[in-house]
Formats: C-alpha cells, structure tokens, sequence
C-alpha cells in the first residue's frame, strides 16, 4: 500500500519578502507524516492571482492532497479563496451558513462588531466548498476538493488543521530513527551508509552534518513505514557510526 | 527599469519531513531584497532526480536568477550538483582545480584527511559551472548558468552567498516600511487599504495581524523601489490607523 501524498502552498509576499519566518511548513511536515499523508513539495508564492491559480492546479493534479496556508483575511492582499475558485472554474459566492455563524459571533461582542463587506469577504467560499471551523475564529477555512485552505497565522492554521485532520483518509505513519555520533564526519561514512540504502530501497536514510562550535559530528535518520525495517537500518547506522566513533541514539542535542 | 528576479529551491528531506527546520528562506529573502533581485518564489523539493531537474529547468526558464540550498555533500543523498548538470545537458566531472584545493586542504590536517570516492563527489561539477569557494570549506558552491548552488548548512550557505553576491548584477534595493496599531483589526482598516493600494499600483502593500496574549493589532507594510513613493504610502497607512488606534511607526514589538 501506497501511502497517500501531500503539497504545501505558503502563500504571501511577506515570506518571500524576509519579513515574516514561516512557521507553518515543520508544524505540518511533521504532522502529515505522524498521520501518514506525507509531505513531497512544499512552495511559497506570491499574493499574484496568475501564480495562485497555476500553482493549486499544478499540485492538485499531481499530489493526493494540496494545503495552503495564508490569504484568507479581509484585506485586498487576501485572495486565496477567490483564486482556488477560480482554479476550479466555480462561482465565488457568499457561504450563507459561514455568513449567519459570523453575523451571530459579531453581534455578541462588546461592543458589537459590523459584518462590512471586507469581513463578508471571510465568508465568501468557492461554490461547492466545505468549511473548516475551528475554536479560534468563526472566519472558516474551507475544503474544495482536494485542495484545503487554511490561515496563515499559525495558531488558526493550526486549530483548523487538527479540525480537518480526523477528516483526512491518511496512510501508514512514517516512522523515523536517528543515530549520531561526534567527531565522526560524512566523508568517513559516506561509502557506508550508500551500502546500507541499497540494502533497504524501501527506507530513506539520510545524513546530516551538525556543527557546534569548534565540534560537530553526523546524524543518521531512517525513515519508512515499516517499524522492523527501519529498526534494522538504525542498527546498521549504529554499527557504522561505532567503527570510526562513539556511537549514540537518538539526535544530538547541544 | 525592472528590478532582475530569483527563485529559491530547497533541496532535502529533511525539510519536507519536518525534522529540520529551513533557515535559509528568511535569510536569502532579506539579502535578496537588500541587493535588488526580489524572491519570487521558493520552493522545498525531495532528493529525487527527477524532481531536481524538473524544477531546475522550469525555473531557471522563469526567474532571472535560481538559488539552490542543499545537496551538494559527500552522502549518497547529496545528487544536487549531478541533477543540475543533467538539467543542463553536460557532463558530470571532476573539476581539477577544486580538486587540488581539496587535496592540499585535506593534506594540511592533523591527521591528513583522504580524498576519498565520497568527497570527490564534492570536487565533480557540470563541465562549465563556476565554483563559488568560501572560508568555510573548500568544497566549492557553483554557477552554472544563472544556478547558483550552494551548501544547505545555513553558516556555509551564507559564506557561499556573500562571496556570490558581489558578482550578481543586482536592481534597485526593495524598500520597506511599517505602520502598525495595537487595538486595530483588519476588519476595520481594509477597505481604506486598498484605497491607498489603488493610488500606488507600483507598491507592493501588506496587511498582517499580530496576536500577543489576549491582545494584538495590525501591522502594514509598505514595500517598493521608490522611496519617495514608499514613504508617502507609509504616511498614508499612518493616518488610516490613527482614524481607529495609536498608530505608530515600525514593527510591533512584543
């Protein structure tokens, strides 16, 4: 069994830019291959109707799933949902439950917040769309198809997130070991751990170089879905870092 | 004149599987902005072939100028610099000069280090690529064309970049500045934003929430390579916050 797979949009001027560090893409790599849908592109495109719409189309046709975060808010910059619905040749129209929850959440605050046409904005859904509420706003995100459109700010993409998430058909988790060793440098183990990834085709098995100042060393992961296979491998990992090194579980810490 | 443009590829697992945080993004897109080639577009890809050459190719065709980070190391996972040369249609070989800089830098060390299969692999370029040699190593980055292909450790990166850049001929720098109001939501400055918007079609202008404990406000931000033109739109954004808050100059600080 195949597991499903999955494609991140960050989209926003404001990462390309520098100004705003993304925090959405580990939160969600992370989580995606914990529910076993995992994470094979991720990109960050601008507030540009054109790139939207070509980038939703791109992935969606290539990927079982298409997330996006960002651009869902009342201001002119915001135009994620009248992209995506563009993308699909569907109307954009108000969502007239989406519309009456916010009528209703506005009229409780104090004091008593108007729905003006840049909020009524929020609710404005692509035709055939499902939303995606949350606890932490009653401006939705929304499913269409198999594209899923979140906020950008990480406490509301991730409470939308975990909404959608028991929705989600996912796949085998991805299960993840990790051995290093310091002092011990990829140049050493290189030879090594190609003979290991030959010996599990199955498995990805990668290195990464740490530095610390003056030291560092090497972390090996191996990732699969196959909890034994991946044990093994870590073991193999283990005894290779062990002839050149003092071998240790688990990532460095500093 | 129209400032030259780049794309930025992230190459690993590691990224798209949420173990390693990207600290690469934010850097390059503020330097990027700092010497006038704008990031258009980043995207994070697998260490598969095909995937690496397709993206190659479909963005040194769009962008001015490719950045690639990660890749380029002694492991089998490291195919960057292969990938680059097959989008290229050149041959894979081994550059001689960056050969002997290894061999004498490794000969230099206590104990001397072997230049093995595996870290020749940091001397193999596409026949025609330009290396970019830093401080911090002597397995060289390289040009190729209008790729740019440098180290995913974010200290080795920066070195490669800062070495590269002088030789780039960048555009006008991207000019930015900040308005921001505690109290104040989106909802309320919207419509007046993209009035503002409307009068300066050349400026790119954001609108971003921010949340601190129970409170939070709005942050807008004007960018362009105009700064008359910059600074006039910031005073405007000033004067529609002030309408509904304490607006001030600057980002918010928690």
């Amino acid at each position: 069994m195949t597991n499903p797979t999955a494609c991140l949009l960050i989209i926003g001027n404001e990462v390309l830019s520098g100004r705003t560090r993304d925090a959405n893409l580990q939160y969600l790599a992370t989580r995606l291959g914990e529910i076993g849908i995992p994470l094979r592109e991720a990109r960050v495109i601008p507030d540009v109707p054109e790139e939207i719409i070509e980038a939703v189309n791109a992935c969606r046709a290539k990927y079982d799933h298409v997330f996006t975060t960002g651009g869902i808010g009342p201001t002119h910059d915001d135009i994620t949902s009248e992209c995506v619905a563009r993308a699909f040749g569907v109307p954009w129209e108000v969502h007239e439950e989406s519309r009456a929850i916010m009528v209703a959440d506005y009229a409780r605050r104090q004091p008593p917040v108007e729905l003006n046409a840049a909020r009524l904005r929020m609710a404005t859904l692509p035709r055939g769309a499902v939303p995606i509420r949350s606890a932490e706003t009653t401006a939705p995100g929304f499913s269409m198809g198999n594209v899923h459109v979140m906020a950008g700010v990480p406490r509301i993409m991730r409470a939308m997130f975990e909404a959608l998430a028991p929705t989600l058909a996912g796949g085998r988790p991805v299960i993840s070991r990790t051995v290093h060793a310091h002092g011990v440098f990829e140049g050493q183990i290189a030879d090594g751990l190609s003979a290991i990834q030959a010996r599990y085709p199955d498995l990805d098995l990668g290195s990464y170089p740490y530095y610390w100042q003056s030291s560092g060393g090497v972390a090996l992961v191996a990732k699969g879905t196959d909890a034994a296979e991946v044990e093994a491998a870590a073991q193999e990992m283990f005894a290779l870092l062990a002839r050149f090194g003092e071998a240790q579980r688990g990532e460095p810490e500093p």
